[in-house]
């Protein structure tokens, strides 16, 4: 593995009343020894396409063929929503200069994600991209979007974007975009099936702008690729995504927790917390019927950059309700961005002890810090040292959190790849602009 | 007020068991019929020096000075944790355009805020602040804060910035920042002793940088001045901030609702939303003792952008747990930014009742239909409307929500302007860096 995972912190032993004990993962473990024997005879016909690495690996050709398309433009435009983008942005920030809150660039051709609807920033990317050699891609699994849809058109009805080329990356060939890419002659890229949007990471929605910056995709899905077999293995001993689950699961149930806190220490990675918090809400929170009765469940994700949220939510999360799961990311650092401080000058003497010091040595003793002051007050948490930030490493951060929250599924009998919920919103927002005169 | 406030959908009578009763406000309201008179007699020597506008105008012409000083320079390098950068990012970004993810640029001048501390990002920095007419603005109110300190001599160590001019901001005369000051010589604005950290944003801490921008910071605080008499009146029927506080605060303890969403349905509010989470959670997020009882109190605070969110955390905030309060924010729009979409293409068909529409129409069917959802499911709203995105309706907006935290506080019987906890972290990385060799 990539990753270094450590999960010392969540238990009884190390962190005292509030960690799991042996006892409750022994039997967690004895109710479901096999989870996932469970997932992949897959009775409930669930889309687990993002495991099929395999078909993913296939799709890299059709990835290939239209990035070579596109081969002479330098600005593309991809809109989405939610996993439509969520995955691209996190991928986009580890490798190359962000721009502005939704764009990145690389060399001589730049990235903007439409990821939001909001007329100034759409207006904003009008001006910003110009009228030469733009691309738009609108994404969406469904083709039907209101928000996708709204933008795309905001945008292509514009006379400097009017004769663009477009990309349409969709999976249901009966919505709006796949039946405007057949009427128009645009180029389709697939999402496939049986993977969900928030589950696409891996897949041409976020393959295709990321090749278009040069970011290494066939390497991304060789890390995941390599990761599988460990993180889709019955084996509580050293499969850490079954770990890590197995331990949120009875922290959540048998300790009151309900929220897990993600703190990044590394700003490459802030856009992937993003990601980390759609894939973790939409999952989990979820009702289901026990006996006749209404439950609710979920865990309210959250995360936040450090050293920078100890001045934010470090407070809260000591001295307020102790229920907050932490994690901790950060990149194991080889080698320096910047030489060591220097002797201070004189009025900073107290800080002569900086002297030598390496700025990602003075994260690291904050990370450190914050971890034992929060286990100072029995709560819990883990940590994952990433080798660096090369694909093949982030490819398995994506996979380790996807596996996790597919066992989290099984345990609380849930089913972790809809968003039944968000429909009625949808569908009155719609009715609003139907009923009201344009 | 140039804000609209609507708590309505707090209401039991309007959302059903889940939001709070007129008996319930009318119980609290006779518990504390005067919060505000308890505030000011200030038994406690709270820092209320956030309210004293007038001397915060007053300190508006050592900030002019301060800038006229650096009149011929491009670039200025704000470095500070927390509540010493919170508030800059927020009002800078709904000014002018964000070229990363910290930073600004007005025109010529660009503002670069160096808010966490990350090896690359502190080199990246150095890169893009280039060799000329860069000014360092390190912001401490104690003088002595670890990562300030750290990226303050990285960035000074560089060859390229070591003959940069220095302009600091701090509240601690024996403090590092204020020492090296007067070793050597570089002008001091203050960070007034009676204005904690997070109530600083109309302090010189952020209105230097702004300032730099171009930013209207006179009317900022005429907005916030504007907006006093009524944001601390004990008037439980027409004091906005009062209304809120007491609803939040009977939701939290009747209804053990623990989270607060913040909608933001505005880009340009984005980092309003950090700003926002901060003071929320180091003010509220409180141990205290209740007949020798350890009570822990806190809201979770959780800003997101809207529609975006809808594809992310919507879900759980409708299935998950019932415990969670949204506020939604938008902005009144006045002025069109695009144009109306006119009639999609064909295959787009079914998205014909889009025409005529303005995207910011849409987003506002987005944000009612949302509301809607959460009513349907008993879970309590409340909406305020900008006028605009002016300063001094920003002004009206950071003190709304100073003025409901200072209530919330007296109703908790806690101390909303310290963060005890964090202490311990800053020790532990401290003993760790002081012990281990360089």
């Amino acid at each position: 593995m990539r990753i270094t995972y450590d999960f010392t912190w969540l238990h009884k032993d190390a962190i005292g009343e509030r960690g799991v004990s042996s006892q409750e993962l022994a039997a967690l473990e004895q109710a479901h020894p096999h989870p996932w024997k469970q997932i992949l005879q897959n009775p409930y016909n669930w889309p687990l396409g993002w495991l099929d690495l395999e078909a993913r690996t296939a799709e890299l050709s059709l990835v290939r063929q239209a990035l070579a398309r596109i081969e002479n433009r330098n600005v593309l435009v991809t809109i989405g929503m939610g996993g439509s983008t969520l995955g691209t942005k996190a991928l986009a920030a580890t490798f190359v200069r962000q721009t502005g809150p939704s764009s990145f660039s690389a060399g001589e051709r730049e990235l903007i994600v439409v990821d939001n609807l909001d007329e100034a920033t759409t207006a904003e990317v009008i001006h910003r991209a110009g009228t030469q050699g733009v691309v738009l891609n609108p994404v969406s699994k469904s083709g039907n979007t209101l928000e996708t849809i709204a933008n795309f058109l905001a945008l292509s009805q514009r006379p400097a974007l009017a004769d663009s080329p477009v990309v349409v990356t969709t999976g249901n060939r009966d919505g709006a975009l796949a039946t405007y890419a057949r009427e128009t002659g645009a180029p389709v890229l697939p999402v496939p099936g049986d993977v969900g949007g928030r589950f696409s990471a891996l897949s041409p929605v976020s393959l295709f702008p990321l090749g278009f910056l040069g970011y290494p995709i066939e390497d991304l899905l060789e890390g995941a690729t390599a990761a599988r077999s460990n993180l889709t293995a019955d084996d509580y001993e050293s499969n850490p995504s079954l770990r890590l689950a197995a331990r949120l699961h009875l922290l959540a149930t048998r300790r009151n927790f309900s929220e897990l806190m993600l703190w990044i220490y590394c700003d490459a990675l802030r856009e992937f917390g993003r990601w980390w918090e759609q894939l973790f809400a939409e999952s989990l929170g979820k009702q289901k019927q026990v006996a006749s009765e209404t439950v609710r469940v979920g865990l309210t994700p959250l995360a936040v950059s450090g050293p920078a949220a100890q001045h934010s939510l470090l407070q809260l999360a000591l001295d307020g309700p102790p229920n907050k799961i932490s994690g901790f990311t950060k990149v194991a650092q080889t080698r320096a961005e910047l030489p060591a401080l220097s002797h201070p000058p004189r009025g900073v003497a107290e800080f002569n002890y900086l002297q030598g010091r390496h700025l990602h040595e003075i994260a690291s003793a904050e990370l450190e810090g914050t971890r034992s002051s929060l286990r100072h007050q029995s709560l819990p948490s883990y940590l994952l040292i990433l080798q660096d930030l090369q694909p093949e490493v982030l490819g398995e951060l994506i996979l380790f959190f996807e596996t996790a929250i597919a066992v989290m599924g099984v345990y609380l009998s849930i089913d972790p790849y809809t968003q039944p919920a968000v429909e009625e919103s949808k569908q009155l927002a719609r009715k609003l602009l139907q009923q009201s005169p344009a």
